[in-house]
Formats: C-alpha cells, structure tokens, sequence
C-alpha cells in the first residue's frame, strides 16, 4: 500500500490517503495534548504504544462481530483503516464517572453508576463541543433517533467486550470515548483510535492510573503508564506478533 | 385557612406554613430576577399577574387529568398548594429551542426540533444546577429509570395541554420550566408555578415575546406582557371569577 497526501494533520494523529479511495493510513505521534490543547508536550514512543494499543483492541472488537475501521497494521506506528463518512459525535462510555464530568457532577473520582450508560458531545470545536441529550443530537441534524439507538447499543456492547478484555490484561476500563463513523451502505462503524488517550485505564489490583490523566495531571511516569499497557495487551494470546 | 410560618424565601415567591400540615400558601412577589439573580427588579403587580396565570393554567392541567399542587385561590398574590416532597430536577419542556440552550447548541433561537423534549437539570447552587442526561439523573440517586420515565411522560403530556390552552389565548408555547413533587403515597405531582416567569410565550400572531425575556434582555414592557398574558387568559371561558 501506497503513503499518498496527508489529509488530515491532527495533534496526535496524522491521516494520509492512499492508492485505494477506501482505505487511509493512521500515523499516530509521540505528542500528547490536553484541555483542549493548552497543556502540550512529547511523550516518547507514545504514538508506538498508542498505534499497538488500539490495534490489539480493535482486533478484538473485529474478533466479537463489533464493525471497526481497522484493517492491518503497516508499521511500528502507521495502521491501515477503511475511510469512512464521521459522524460528529463524542460518545463516552463510562463504566465509572470520572474526570470532568464527575467534578460537573458533584460526584466523587470514580463513582459507579446503575449500569454503564453512554454521554454524548457534539464534536464543534466553535461552540466548545458542548454536552447532549439524545434530542439534542437530533435536532442538530446529526442522527436520527434510530441511529442514535444503535449508537448506544454498539457503544455499551463494545464497552462490555473492551471491559472484560482488558480485564485478562489487569486492568479495569473506567470510560471509553468511542467515534462512530458510517460506511457507504449506512452501516456504523467504529473509527478513530482506543488507547490511553481516549480511555480511562486503572490497574484492576491497585487503582493506578495507567493513562493520560498522568499527562493531565502531571502525575509523572506517562511513558512507562502507556508502556506498560501495551505490554500488558501485547502479553496476551494471539497479539505477539502485531508488528 | 391560617397563615403561619415562612418556610421559604425565595426570589421571587414565599412559602409559608398553615394550620393545614399538608398545605402551604405560596405568595407571589413583585420581583424579577435574571442570570442567577445577577439581575434584579421591582416589576410593578408582577406577582397579582402570576398568581393567576399559574393558577388557571393548574387548573387547566387538572381538569385534564394531571396532577398538580394546586389546590385554590386565597388572595390576588395568594395560593392554596399541596405540601409535597421536592424532586430536585428542573425539567423543561421545550416545543422550540431558545434562549442559552439554543446559544450552546448553535441553533437558531426558536429552532423546531422533530418533537417536543425535555432538557434535565439538577436543582443544586452549589455546582451551578448542570444539565444532565438520564443516566446522571438516577447516578446521582434524584429518580429511578422508571419514575424519570413517568416524569418525562407526564412533562410532554402537560406540555401539549399547556400549548393547547394558551394556543386559545392566542399564545405559542415555547418551552416550560416544570418542577415536580412526590406526594405521600409516591405519586408524581406538578408544582411550583407556570406563568411568563418560568415559560417562554410568543403572540402566536407577531412572534411578540411575553415573558421574562422582556426583562433578561431590556426589551421593555416587562409589566405590560405579565398583564397581557394575564388579562388573554382570563378572558377564557371559565376564568372571570378566580379572585
């Protein structure tokens, strides 16, 4: 596969096209960024980890019947994915309320909920991305209610299937932000990555935050965080031999 | 009846205790405020006007099966209510999207959505009453899954009995502020108020906003819209008599 233009040139993540229309390559930098970019820095061979990180789980995804763009890995930091429509939504997860929307909340670091549900934000960086109810993303024109249903239940179906992995790897996923693309027959598609960046990862035994809240929070040791659940995944049956 | 103690002193309206343990008379004040009472005025027979409005519209939503607070007139500024258990949520309806709901969504003000919904907010100053989806509301032990159901319900029925009846004073319904209440035996009841202070009216005819709005934003005639909701309503078969 061919390395054409770069299309998209992210802070973390630079997509290019290639010689097949259907498909992009994902390189994923050594960057990290938080509060919407103020705070920035290198993290070195953090796009290494990332790259792995979501490969192995979108592998598993695959594995359990969940549609994803992942299609192969093409080197230590590059992965071939399928190019799909996005659909402006930020759906998290969230096993456990945590980070801003818990401090939002008034709730403790961490608190667990009825069942895990999903919060939904409107990715527009003009109007701050603010928070939705289902209406909401609605009336914005950017789903339809049936849609949205899927939407919801492929996240919570995926969040089971990333729990209970990540589980056998030591670690308990708090939240998860998943984007969903559309492929060209309407079908949902999860894209974009799942790595440290966009999921909480505490160690199962001891809490530690194993994720970019050490970055967020100058919590130090974000490499070896990242590291160590790239190993961890990397350590389990069937992914020794993800490039 | 006897009126005893104040219990509440709220902004706008008192609550005061009576010789009935299960009633309390609410009394309307002569006062509007805005922005979290950054705003603040004296706004002349105000509370005369609010009284009434909120008192036929109860009356309206009661003689069409909804269960409110309401039980009857005392004075002009003076009203008879049930004393129920509060539910902390704001719950509004909305049949447009206005005000800073529509400024944070990027819509036009007075946005169509594809059916009348509820926004949800949890009633506590002390994290600034934020806007929650279902799942925050039940995570913070406010409602169960299954009374949140019934309150929507129950919001979206008494919305269409609301723009119904103004519809015939010639007033569009733009959104309500509804709160609710747990009577003794856990059934759900409206209370509070519903007039130009917790509702956006438009003249059906010239998009003319009667409502607080006219006070949020110096529009002028803040007096003059209270009285003229006031005066529609009352013209309404059934009203001339209510104090």
């Amino acid at each position: 596969m061919e390395r054409n233009e770069l299309i998209f040139n992210g802070n973390v993540k630079q997509v290019y096209s290639t010689d097949e229309p259907d498909k992009v390559i994902i390189r994923y930098k050594d960057v990290a960024t938080a509060f919407s970019d103020i705070k920035r820095a290198t993290v070195k061979s953090k796009g290494i980890y990332n790259n792995r990180i979501s490969a192995i789980l979108f592998s598993e995804l695959e594995r359990c019947g969940v549609s994803t763009h992942y299609v192969g890995m093409l080197s230590d930091r590059e992965q071939i994915c399928r190019k799909l429509e996005v659909i402006p939504l930020m759906v998290i997860l969230r096993n456990r309320i945590a980070g801003s929307q818990a401090r939002r909340l008034g709730l403790e670091e961490g608190t667990r909920p009825v069942r895990p549900f999903i919060d939904l934000f409107y990715i527009n960086e003009k109007i701050s991305n603010p928070f939705l109810n289902d209406d909401h993303a609605v009336s914005l024109g950017i789903v339809s209610y049936d849609e949205l249903d899927l939407i919801r239940k492929t996240a919570l179906h995926a969040g089971a299937i990333l729990t209970d992995y990540l589980a056998k790897a030591g670690i308990e996923l708090i939240d998860a932000k998943l984007r969903f693309g559309k492929g060209p027959d309407g079908s949902l598609v999860l894209i974009d990555e799942i790595d440290p960046d966009t999921c909480r990862l505490w160690d199962i035994k001891t809490g530690e935050k194993l994720d970019k809240d050490r970055f967020r929070y100058d919590l130090s040791g974000v490499n070896a965080a990242y590291k160590e659940v790239s190993e961890r995944l990397s350590a389990l049956p069937g992914n020794d031999n993800i490039i």
